[in-house]
C-alpha cells in the first residue's frame, strides 16, 4: 500500500495541471495521474488565440509553456491509468490495473470523450466488452480477446493479457511502431461493430471479422461515470456545483468533464477553484 | 447617441479581458470599459506562480502579456467609468457621466471593493454621500462638496464639479502630481468618519475636519449593486450560475465579482464562459 495522499488528480490537460499548481503552492501531498504529452487534445490544437497572455500559439506551443511551469515547479506526471475510484468514506481508493493508491480528496480532470460509442458496445458492457484489459485478464484466460486501443499504452497491455489468453487480437487506432509481445496479432483495420447473443462473439472490422469472447475499448479518457461508481452524472457531464464540488464529498471536477464550454482557459481556472476547494475540504478534516 | 453595441464589457481585469477576446473570436461588436493599467490589483501583484503557462511573473509582468494580447487582437480599453447600467428589456443603458451607451448584452466584470466602508458611509447614501460625482453636480450648486478618489480619473471629476459647486475638497488616497482646477482645495489626510443629522454636514478627517454638503467616494470599483439596480447579490457578490448568467436576462458577470478564489486564471476562465455565454445569448435573440 502506498502512502495516502491529500490530493490525487486525475487527467493532465490544463485543468488537473491548474489544480496541481495550487495543490503544491499549498503544500499538500499530491499525485497526478495523466500523460507526459499532457492531452491529445491540446497537442492537436492548430491555433490558440484566447488562452489570456498568449496570442498566436499552437497547441503544442502552448503545451511546452505548460510543462516548463510544471517542470519549474517540481511537479511530476504519474503516467498510468486510473481504472476505479471508489469513495470509502474517509478517503478514496484509487485502482491502477493491479496497484493501489488512496487519497483523502479527489479532482477529475478527465477530459471527455470525443470517440463514439461502437455499434453494440453499451449493449455488450459486461458481457464480454470492458475498459480495462487487465483488470478483467484473469476471466480470459484460455479465452480470444481483442483490444482496441486509442494510445500507445494499450501495447503494454495487450502484452500482459497475452500471458494469460488462448489469443489476443491488438487493433491500434493511432500510428506508430508498435512494442508488443510477439504473441499479439496486430491487426490495422477500422471497427465497425461488435456482435453476440447474450455476450461477445464477434468484433467486426472493415476488412475483417473476428471470433472473439472479449472486446477492451482503451480510450484516453475514461468517462467520468465508469471512473467513479455513484457519480451524479447531468446531461453527460458531471454535476458540480460553483466551488466544483460533485455530489460525492471529497470529490470535485474540473474541465471539459464539467460542462462546455470546451476551452482551456476554462478548464484551468476550474481547476484552480477545485484545487481550493479540496484545500478547504481538506483543511475541515482536521 | 452611439451605437448599439452586441457586448458592453465593463472592467479590465483578466475577467473582462478574457471575455473581450471572446467577443472578438466570435465576431461580436463590443465595448470594454476599464482603464490602461488593466487592473491596480493586477499591477500590485509581487509573485503569481497559479496562472498555469507562466511560472514566477510579477504582476506587472502579468499585465505586460495580457496588454500584447489584447493589442495584438486590436482591442481598445475605453478609459470611462461606467456609473449605472439599466436593463432596458431587450437592450441596456450604460450611463457613463452626461454619455449614454446602449448594449443588448453586458459583462460585469468589476472586481471586488477591497476598501472598507467610512463610518457614516453607508448610513448618508443618498443623503449626501454619493459615488459619482459628475452625475450629481447639478445637485451642489453653490454647495460644498468633498471628494475622496482612489484614483487619478477623479481630478477630472473635482475639476469639473468645481465649475459648478461653491467649493470643492479633493482628498486624494493617492499619490501623484495632481493635474486639477485651480478653484479645487486638495486635501492631502485620511478620511475617518462622514457626520450629520438627517444629511451629511461634515467630513472628519485624521488632522482635520471639513464643513460639507456632500461627500463623493470614487473608488477603483464600483459595487455591482450599485451599478445595476435589481441585481441580485449574493453573500456580497453577484450570484451567476455556471453558465456567469446573473438574475437578469443578458447580463453576466466574471471574476471576483461573482466570488471567490480571488485568482487571476479563475477570473479569466469565468470571462470566456461569460462571453461565450453571452454570444448564445445574443444569437437566441435573433
Amino acid at each position: 500500500m502506498e502512502k495516502r495522499y491529500d490530493i490525487a488528480i486525475i487527467g493532465s490537460g490544463p485543468a488537473g495541471l491548474s489544480a496541481a499548481l495550487n495543490a503544491k503552492i499549498r503544500n499538500k501531498s499530491f499525485i497526478i495521474f495523466g500523460n507526459k504529452n499532457l492531452s491529445s487534445k491540446l497537442q492537436k490544437a492548430p491555433k490558440v488565440n484566447n488562452y489570456l497572455g498568449f496570442y498566436g500559439v499552437t497547441g503544442e506551443e502552448l503545451k511546452e509553456k505548460f510543462i516548463d511551469h510544471i517542470k519549474s515547479m517540481d511537479i511530476n506526471i504519474q503516467e498510468e491509468r486510473v481504472n476505479n475510484i471508489y469513495a470509502m468514506g474517509e478517503y478514496f481508493t484509487l485502482m491502477v490495473n493491479e496497484k493501489m493508491y488512496e487519497a483523502k480528496a479527489v479532482i477529475l480532470a478527465t477530459g471527455v470523450e470525443y470517440t463514439k460509442a461502437l455499434e453494440g458496445e453499451e449493449e455488450f458492457l459486461g458481457k464480454g466488452v470492458g475498459y480495462c484489459a487487465t483488470c478483467d485478464a484473469p476471466l480470459y484466460k484460455d479465452k480470444v480477446v481483442s483490444i482496441i486501443s486509442y494510445n500507445k499504452e494499450g501495447e503494454k497491455d495487450a502484452s500482459y493479457v497475452s500471458e494469460l489468453a488462448k489469443s489476443v487480437y491488438y487493433i491500434p487506432m493511432y500510428r506508430d511502431v508498435y512494442n508488443i509481445n510477439d504473441k499479439v496479432n496486430i491487426i490495422e483495420d477500422k471497427p465497425i461493430k461488435i456482435k453476440g447473443n447474450q455476450k461477445v462473439e464477434k468484433l467486426v472490422l472493415k476488412d475483417n471479422e473476428l471470433e472473439t469472447d472479449g472486446v477492451f475499448l482503451l480510450k484516453d479518457s475514461i468517462s467520468p461515470k465508469q471512473l467513479v461508481p455513484g457519480l451524479k452524472i447531468l446531461d453527460g457531464h458531471v454535476e458540480v456545483d460553483r466551488n466544483m464540488q460533485t455530489s460525492i464529498k471529497g470529490c470535485f471536477a474540473a474541465g471539459d468533464c464539467v460542462g462546455k464550454p470546451y476551452q482551456y482557459i476554462k478548464a484551468a481556472g476550474e481547476g484552480n477553484i477545485a484545487s481550493l476547494s479540496a484545500v478547504a475540504y481538506l483543511d475541515s478534516l482536521k
